[in-house]
């Protein structure tokens, strides 16, 4: 089994660092290949996904990405941009289905934005759809208007659409992992004003049939971002598009008020993955030690039960992880008065200790 | 001067019904006729935007509309349900600008899911653009898929698009606002994936150019759902799409706990424009006298200062609104202990009576 890991740029290096050595701990067998990407693979090599990097992803098993991206980078042409290396890496690999937990730690509960007894004990999984969309969808680009409201203007446009394969295979995802936890799917999407949605919200509802043990009802991403601010608790499995799913997956995961520490999957047909930390490269606080490497750590036991097959190891990580967070440490974005502050490092220390 | 009253659905004549009496105990010069729309209208004429009701709002210096929609019209074919009763007003009447303040009025602090230093306060104006965007373009539909992941396959497809002029109309309209605020944007964009979100920013960016006492600056959409979350007070005007905009202007309203106290305006060029409370229909509560009414009789205040030139009323109202709150009157939305629990009818007569 292979690993690509990929630190990419800000507080990435550091992180990924972290749970390197956690798996390394774990004494398993695999091998570990690293990479750079976005920002740092642009510097060194004029693309924020360079070929030698792409087939090292294509070639593993799993990929352990850090973060990408820095403000510096902000005036450089799109396809030279660091996200351009997630999409890039999403599409190239096929990641069409990404997890999303949102889980509010009981020890964090107030770290959250949200009363304690709204958020506590939240655990939800957002099924986004990765591949789809209008984030790739042709044809794309600027154009003078032949109609509309300025018949003659210049005007830029993108194309939302979906297929029903797409739709089907998401929407197995979904009822799927339903099975696994509450056998509850909440569909989001915008079926009164869009084509694509009404077409996805029909073909999510055909999937459902094939899953009469799992309950499903649909909502309109509007409503959804409400009512993940009213009870959030009242969710738990929800699907949605790429587009929606960027949105609310962001949402939801804020709600949490640890972001620092939720960890996400992205894996396409054959359970080939890319696991990331939910949060962004953090350029403001990067190369200071004092980033959560729990995010990424959680990702890493993510791939070990996704993409690897060791559900053991998964479960050895996130006790320890549990563990420590019961101890009381705490990295600066999760502190509170009366726990224990420490930096990155340190927090690597201690799960790799509890292991 | 016309004003041309939609009450619509579920709980919509009961709280224009409200609004109309607070109008009339004002004794303005304009004349008020209503007309049915939505489900309404569908049932009585079928069709949810009759040409004689579209006429009658296209004539008016003003529409007041409460609310459209209800759960048993989902099976009808698109084109014949309440909710393109709104899009066909917004489209035919060029009502391109919509404001949706995000208040959380002192009384009501304890109504919000967030805790109370993070919403007292908060007064934050979502401008949204609200006739281009994915919410109109053309082409969409059904087709066979001739590229993408599955060709051959059935596919939905929608098209985004923003025209410059478009964009420069929204985004002056969010620079005039600033000026009489605290002269700050904020433009919500995904220039990192999306053409017309980049083509967005670039043209906000020049509009900004022409207020050079405005203070602007830019956040992608999942970012700003986040910071919504986290720290809604660091916004002040914000400016996005149509899509982006129906998400985080629901986003916000929820987050103040107060979405019945929460009007919008939509306006065209020439300051005609469409008011309704940010809530929906409640179908629920429909019938039973409960709903809260504050919204639109706001909705109201907001008509005459944008659309009738009569801030002095407008003034009126929100004073009335500002009494009746601070004597601990509440319909069961914002009931807490402590506060005397009204219905529509009484919540209205109250409004009169301050007035
Ligand atoms: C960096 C960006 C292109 C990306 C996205 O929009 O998908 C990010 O926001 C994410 O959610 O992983
Ligand atoms: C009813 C629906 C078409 C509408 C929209 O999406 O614009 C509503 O959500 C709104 O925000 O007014």
């Amino acid at each position: 089994m292979k690993i690509a890991v990929l630190p990419g740029d800000g507080i990435g290096t550091e992180i990924v660092a972290e749970a390197v050595r956690v798996l390394e701990v774990l004494d398993l067998k695999f091998e570990m290949e690293s990479a750079l990407v976005g920002g740092a693979a642009y510097e060194a090599h004029g693309h924020p996904l360079p070929e030698a990097t792409l087939k090292l992803a294509k070639d593993a098993d799993a990929v352990l990405f850090g973060a990408v991206g820095d403000w510096k980078y902000d005036k450089l042409d799109r396809p030279l941009r660091p996200e351009q290396a997630i999409l890039g890496l999403r599409k190239n690999l096929g990641l069409f289905a990404n997890f999303r937990p949102a889980i509010c730690y009981e020890q964090l509960v107030g770290a959250s934005s949200l009363k304690p007894e709204l958020i506590a004990g939240l655990d939800i999984l957002i099924i986004r759809e990765l591949t789809g969309d209008i984030y790739f969808g042709q044809p794309r680009g600027r154009r003078i208007a032949t109609d509309g409201h300025f018949p003659g203007a210049e005007e830029a446009f993108d194309t939302m659409r979906y297929s029903r394969p797409e739709v089907e295979r998401i929407a197995r995802v979904a009822f799927e992992a339903a099975r696994k936890r509450s056998k509850r799917v909440t569909s989001v999407d915008k079926a009164n004003v869009l084509e694509t949605f009404q077409f996805w919200k029909d073909i999510v509802t055909e999937v459902g049939k094939e899953y009469p043990d799992v309950e499903l009802d649909h909502m309109y991403v509007d409503n959804a971002a409400m009512q993940l601010v009213k009870a959030p608790k009242k969710f738990d499995v929800v699907v949605t598009g790429n587009m929606f799913g960027d949105i609310l997956s962001d949402e939801a995961a804020m709600l949490t008020g640890s972001i620092g520490m939720l960890p996400s999957a992205s894996l396409n047909a054959s359970n080939q993955g890319l696991y990331e930390p939910s949060h962004g490269s953090a350029p403001d606080i990067a190369g200071k030690g004092v980033a959560n490497p729990l995010a990424t750590i959680l990702s890493a036991a993510m791939m070990l039960r996704f993409s690897l097959n060791q559900p053991e190891a998964a479960d050895r990580i996130e006790s320890a992880v549990k563990h420590v967070l019961a101890s009381g440490l705490r990295t600066g974005d999760i502190w509170s008065e009366g726990t224990k502050r420490v930096g990155t490092r340190e927090m690597g220390d201690a799960v790799v200790a509890a292991i």
